[in-house]
């Protein structure tokens, strides 16, 4: 089993300047290397008002300068938002500075304030996806100039520099049904699963892939699926309920964030937030409890077949990672980091 | 006076694989701090295959992490090619991890290749360059969602995320005509100064600015006019022939990159490169010779009016920067860095 971090800066409710929330995490994660985790995965969302991580690859720069070992994930880069040639050039950069540690994860946008925002139309996200990610890893490969005229972007002559260190950086996606998962696989992509399935539902994903890459003769590792958890580790049971209410809290506020500005918000959270958020789901999806409760979570999530945990904690701090590193993660073994 | 760096990272002709060449010139720039160089101002090209730095920003992202007081430029961010938005994002997110550390250098664009390369219409380059540096502007300093239609881009309700620390970075252009020199001044931006013009040429310019400042009683200040320099020191006077005709070819292979792919190339330098290569051009314009010499050229400036020079040294290590701290910099008093 292996650990790493999911999410990023974000401003509280009613701070102004983002200094302060992005030199907080910056230390988290720096801290989060010495503690033994080996990643930080960093969302990438737009025109929130709250100071979420806009500019994910650009913070990622910066901490391959203030962190040695750790792996650098975007989870995801919007692909419809960017210039594939642009982003293929800075996602490089990262991984050249960082000595090939970068992990490239990928998606077409789901919130209705960014295709908004963008004026871009969300019935063109999946064509905007698949040309953009095919021409980064073409940007990437490519040996001799080239061009293109594609659907939304054209070019010509082209040869995209710098090359990246890892020929390619790994690619993940997230998916979560059958299909989507098998393809994953398939393409030789790694697999971000989500904060919301319990174990049983994880279970059936984390087969899904293997079996896929079995049937495709590719090579199974450790360290392909990454499952990302929320972190509400507490020293004594009766803070539970507390840490629940404050999770659901959370999940409503970023709902409410997705939404385009001025208009109405839907009764309830809609698209990736349109969880169960009973307690009981709530508690079969996440890390929650007392040290003992968090590692007889980790075990479940291991018999079925997680090796790599990312852990979500957006208000427990640096206190709780450490909390967490002295107390759940010695009962675990860490394989050797995959890459 | 005031030292700072002018360039970045490329491949010498026939090495395959950017890491050492970045690895390099990382080294290099965390060294010149130490040596009490006060900036890095990197270049942005794209599509040149020979390992010009593109992502300058991602760069400076890192540096921020690797520096603890150099200010990290751009000369410049070339406007047509970007996204405003994730350019303001990108930019703030710099200055935000820097502590403000964050120069801004702006441009509209020149190399032929480029514009082939994005696919734009060179002559959309003054349109796209206004357009984008505005909206870049508004991204910094707007405390309201704004909307925008523009002949370029068109975005509704957004609000830019993270405001950079500086309120805002400095904008520097490069200018050279009495008329853009004046308003640059005019407009509050900085100025950067080319490495072609002689100390005589140079004075008029920072007159021009000085004038105009005054004329609009804004501010004069030390550091607002940044001065590119060929540095070409020696240890013998024997070895300036070599360096000159080094720079000469230099010239002339950025000359060539610049052009488009397959076409002919022109007979002589074009656009910026079409510079005077006589060799008395090129002394009265560069930082050459021995020591004795290169104090005597960099006095020559600080009595027409210039106290910050930038150093451009493709070829000369941190070897010749270590020789330049030791025998040239303790000639020159340094003065407050004005931020």
């Amino acid at each position: 089993m292996r650990f790493g971090l999911f999410g990023g800066a974000s401003r509280p409710a009613g701070h102004t300047g983002d200094s302060q929330s992005y030199g907080k995490f910056i230390d988290y994660v720096v801290e989060a290397e010495q503690l033994g985790f080996e990643s930080v995965f960093l969302v990438e969302h737009h025109f929130t008002g709250s100071g979420q991580v806009s500019a994910s690859l650009s913070l990622l720069a910066y901490l391959a300068g203030r962190t040695r070992t750790m792996r650098l994930g975007t989870a995801v880069t919007v692909m419809p938002w960017h210039h594939p040639l642009l982003l293929a050039e800075q996602a490089a950069t990262v991984d050249l500075v960082s000595n090939g540690r970068l992990d490239f994860g990928v998606g077409r946008g789901y919130r209705a304030n960014e295709f908004h925002g963008f004026a871009i139309d969300p019935a063109e996200a999946q064509a905007r996806y698949e040309e953009a990610l095919a021409l980064v890893l073409k940007s990437w490969s490519s040996t001799e100039r080239f061009s293109h005229d594609g659907r939304f972007w054209r070019f010509r002559d082209v040869v995209v520099e710098p090359r990246p260190v890892q020929s390619p950086p790994p690619v993940w996606v997230a998916a979560g049904s059958e299909g989507s998962v098998r393809q994953a696989a398939l393409s030789g992509q790694r697999l971000l699963l989500d904060q919301f399935g319990s174990a049983e539902v994880t279970g059936r994903r984390v087969r899904w892939y293997r079996e896929a890459q079995a049937e495709a003769g590719a090579q199974s590792l450790p360290g392909q699926i990454a499952l990302t958890r929320g972190l509400m580790l507490v020293d004594h049971p009766a803070k539970v309920d507390d840490e629940i209410r404050r999770r659901h809290a959370a999940i409503a506020h970023l709902s409410a964030t997705a939404q385009i500005p001025g208009r109405p918000a839907p009764a309830a959270p809609t698209g990736p937030f349109a969880v169960d958020t009973s307690d009981e789901a709530t508690r079969a999806a996440t890390i929650v409890g007392t040290p003992e409760d968090c590692i007889a979570s980790l075990k479940r999530l291991e018999a079925a077949g997680v090796d790599y945990v990312l852990l979500n904690d957006p208000w427990g701090g640096i206190e709780r990672l450490r909390f967490f590193a002295r107390e759940v993660m010695p009962a675990f073994r860490r394989e050797p980091v995959t890459v």
